[in-house]
């Protein structure tokens, strides 16, 4: 795991933020390679789940709601965890992470003893066990800590003005129902698709971008109609799809990826079902895409919090109802570290180790290098510059490496993930031979007419 | 204006945000047209600014900084408005929004009296001064109220937890200048692009999406060497790639577009020059996109904020330096706002008055329709059905629409701004005769085989 950072912050896919200022914990840059490559996943979701479907549209909603939506979602009463602060260091631990051990003595032998979480302590115990901080027993009793991320907005000074970041990108989707109802010409099933921030104040944020305190989600609510035998279905067709976005758009390895189904006492208490897409990063296997049928928990909610019915009409039974729903939900950050640990690989050319990111091209954040043999040939610059242009014309990300050996220059482009390295030799500009395009993966160079790159790229980039 | 605001709510472009829990002052949600047209805007700026240029790096930071950021770069004591507050309902004015008049007497007789902004009164006036809320004198004096938005990261319960969200997405890309400089391979000049969220608690959020609470900025920093004679090229040439991507890749109208260039006196501290575009929107012409030459405040803010060097070293020149910058700044959302204004159309059709939206193909949420003479003719809806999917599959964001009169349907895409509608009819599937491409703008059709469907559209939307 240590490389994976070492490697993001050297070839400037991951920055820690704000790191001049010695950084922030929880907080991560995207930089030129990596917020290309980001921006590629989130394109290729919405062009996967919206573009291409017809029974599924986009939101961009606000990441500061009324905050009257977070008392009627139930996040501002239930999405927290439990605390205890140290008086003296001012320091805030999570009582479910602080064990002690009491200890049953007969005289002064100690027959048992058991470690049991701060959270079960009772007052009594609460004075005796020591703070993690202070080392003395400084602690206060647990208490809710809300993971939403608060502030004040507009003029007032009272508590009228506080707000919160939104901690999921859902709850946008649930309110904006029936305008998107209204607005459209879609009929349930449908589903609404948004990608976003949202914060969550993680008390111990960890392990890199897994787990942020701010990070990026894209998630669809598929609405679809109430009963016990209308859900499973769709949330089977819902797994197949993204199990095949996953694998076949943006390319992971099979052999890292698996289900997990979560079992009725693991369920949310408004979900229905839940299944997982794990995968096995270097720190353990961790749960990177969850569906859940979610049921009509939260449009219920929203219809009491607010007064205006959230009902759907259907004009074909006649029938009104909170329609149900299923929720496929990916955060856009974990998605790019499995990427990145799937990319990952080591291997020999001509007897030499190498290292390179083995992006799919449609998600590699740089799609080709052009490559001139000689930089001082004016015939060679000339040709391979035409095409670098053209190929940026067309909308590729596109470099143009002239500087040193070109074996050295394959080696830099297999390096940051370049699936294809074209070469414009004295061939191509003597002889009319074409160029030669070396596949990142192989190292095999094939050599096709230069009017040819373009459908080459099409096709292996785009499918087209 | 009015028009414009419940045109974008009925088709879908914008909601106020938390439309059920009765909205949510300066806040909004974009619908299922509205997020398709704003990523089109964002994607079209990144292709030509980041993509297609040789000399520009994209960047992803994140909203959150390290609060230290804000200490340097003069947010945290300079971004402020003057305020005052009212001590009976603890609502908050702008102190240079509120006037009063002092009165000069003679006797009881009124001599001259002069408006003065509550920012100028003395302490002795404030107590006289009447809150426009109470009506009684009981505002405070005017104090520094700070636009940024404040919220606390992490553990600790004291003051050391206190971040903000950025007000601009222009310092995440001075503070990442080192660690791009390090992992790309550019040297100045060159620029950093980013796009992204940003966050103001205007007192007085107004004009729509145009003054909003939160926003999206697409800002690009460009790194110059430093010198009075090195930058107005520069400058210049950063404005004319503006006004070429405002009318040439956007497509706004130019007669609805101007220059506004600041004098010394309206620049801010730090600029050397600014120069806006602005666009006529119907509340009044205001700035659209700033193209400001910021010298190197910023770099140096953070050089001493930090304590780490910030400089460049010219390997051609063996100098150092800090670089100096251009940055072109855009809002996303004042950008959406002016391309509907721009695209806001009324003509007239078969004697009937006709509202459509004029939309360039390349930013048209929706880049055609497809329409079967016919829904109940199997031959017309397979031939419809196939291309709509072809259609799909390419990437293109396309309706299928088989519901009443063409005509009617044609309207209807008007109505959202689609500007091709392809209809199948008999002359299509019986005499292998093409399809019909409608132009939304002059209304007319032309005749084209079905193979020919793509070539047209790629033509017409991406220019190649």
């Amino acid at each position: 795991m240590e490389e994976i950072v070492s490697l993001c912050k050297r070839r400037g896919i991951i920055f820690p933020s704000s790191d001049i200022y010695n950084g922030y914990a929880g907080f991560f840059d995207y930089g030129p390679l990596g917020s290309e490559l980001k921006k590629n996943l989130k394109d290729v979701w919405w062009n996967h789940f919206v573009t291409q479907r017809e029974d599924v549209v986009g939101l961009d909603s606000s990441i500061i709601h009324n905050p009257t939506t977070w008392q009627s979602s139930g996040h501002l009463d239930g999405f927290s965890d439990p605390m205890v602060d140290c008086k003296e260091t001012k320091l805030r631990f999570r009582a479910d992470q602080l064990f002690y051990a009491p200890v049953i003595l007969q005289g002064s032998r100690v027959i048992s003893f058991t470690f049991k979480e701060v959270i079960d302590a009772t007052p009594e115990e609460m004075k005796l066990i020591p703070s993690p901080a202070s080392g003395k027993p400084t602690l206060t009793a647990p208490r809710d800590f809300n993971l939403m991320f608060e502030t004040r907005v507009g003029a007032a000074v009272d508590d009228s003005s506080v707000a919160y970041l939104r901690p999921e990108t859902a709850q946008g989707i649930f309110i904006n129902f029936k305008n998107v109802l209204n607005s459209s010409r879609q009929k349930i099933p449908f589903g609404i698709a948004q990608m976003g921030k949202a914060f969550r104040n993680e008390i111990t944020p960890r392990n890199f971008i897994f787990r942020s305190r701010e990070f990026e989600q894209m998630e669809v609510e598929y609405f679809i109609p109430p009963g016990d035998d209308v859900w499973e279905p769709y949330h089977q067709k819902w797994m197949d799809a993204s199990k095949d976005f996953l694998l076949n758009e943006i390319g992971l390895r099979e052999d890292l990826i698996a289900w997990d189904v979560h079992e009725g006492n693991k369920l949310a208490h408004y979900a229905r079902a839940c299944t997982d897409i794990t995968f096995k990063f270097p720190f353990g296997t961790q749960e990177l895409m969850g569906i859940a049928a979610r049921g009509n928990y939260d449009l219920t909610q929203h219809t009491e919090g607010s007064g205006k019915s959230l009902e759907y009409y259907d004009e074909e039974t006649k029938e009104k109802y909170i329609p149900h729903c299923i929720e496929p939900s990916l955060g856009v950050d974990r998605l790019l570290l499995a990427v990145i640990c799937s990319a990952y690989a080591e291997d020999e050319v001509g007897g030499e180790k190498r290292n390179f990111l083995k992006f799919a091209p449609k998600i590699a954040p740089i799609k080709a290098v052009i490559l001139p043999l000689l930089k001082n040939k004016p015939q060679l610059v000339e040709v391979a510059r035409n095409l670098f242009e053209k190929l940026q014309k067309r909308g590729y990300n596109v470099q143009y490496d002239a500087a040193g050996a070109v074996g050295r220059r394959y080696r830099r482009a297999d390096e940051v993930g370049i699936p294809f390295a074209i070469t414009i030799d004295f061939e191509t500009v003597e002889d009319d031979a074409g160029v030669t395009i070396r596949d990142r993966d192989t190292t095999e160079q094939i050599r096709i007419p230069i009017d040819d790159v373009i459908p080459y790229l099409s096709k292996a980039i785009d499918g087209y």
